[in-house]
């Protein structure tokens, strides 16, 4: 058995102690958001099973899906050659993106030089966020 | 004909002039590699169609492959909801690790808390980089 607070303790916090996540749908394989990660976030992430990010705007943990429903559930970590960066492949209830998209990723650069939206809305933001966000 | 210099102006890099980009693989969907991008090497990236960074250790910019010759040529850049992070498709000529492995991503948390290594390499780092890194 190894130590889990040591494992976590190997990897490449940035100067902020963040380091960024690349969440993946484990069905699709869709690139379905990134977020920021601190030591705790990710150690919250990886014993409870459910992704806990940082918010560097509002400055505080937050797990997926906390207002909207919409958690993510862990089936499996991974990191990289430099151990600064991991990917968390998940079972993503509802949608990843505020937005109402099932990914963030939802833009795609034209050939003509803009951005064009992609996919399609599954759910619809005012609703589940009562907010009209 | 949109103006590119100013669609990438839209996107929010950092504090650092920079923004997280995710290596999406356009054949088999894996997450290839996450390296920085500033202003510069999104640009070049969009106008040669191959993928270039900006290193945070050696402070320089580099193209993948100039060394190994695995490069990664663009097939399709997305943006999300924030527009602080592109996820680019790629057509991978050779592997992405300089680890030797096709996907820096080749470390698996495991369920008593170790890494184990999930992947095959796939070349001999020592004989593409000449210098056993």
């Amino acid at each position: 058995m190894n130590d889990i607070e040591q494992t976590v303790d190997e990897l490449k916090f940035d100067d902020a102690g963040l380091l960024p996540a690349v969440i993946v749908d484990v069905q699709s394989k869709a690139v379905l958001m990134v977020a920021y990660m601190n030591r705790q976030s990710l150690l919250e992430t990886i014993r409870t099973g459910k992704t806990h990010f940082w918010s560097r705007s509002r400055k505080k943990y937050w797990m997926k899906g906390e207002e909207s429903g919409h958690t993510q559930e862990v089936q499996a970590v991974y990191t990289d050659c430099d151990k600064d960066c991991v990917v968390v492949e998940v079972l993503q209830h509802g949608a990843a993106c505020h937005d109402g998209y099932r990914s963030c990723f939802y833009r795609r650069l034209t050939p003509d030089g803009g951005w064009e939206i992609v996919a399609e809305k599954v759910f619809d933001p005012g609703k589940v966020y009562g907010r009209g966000k």
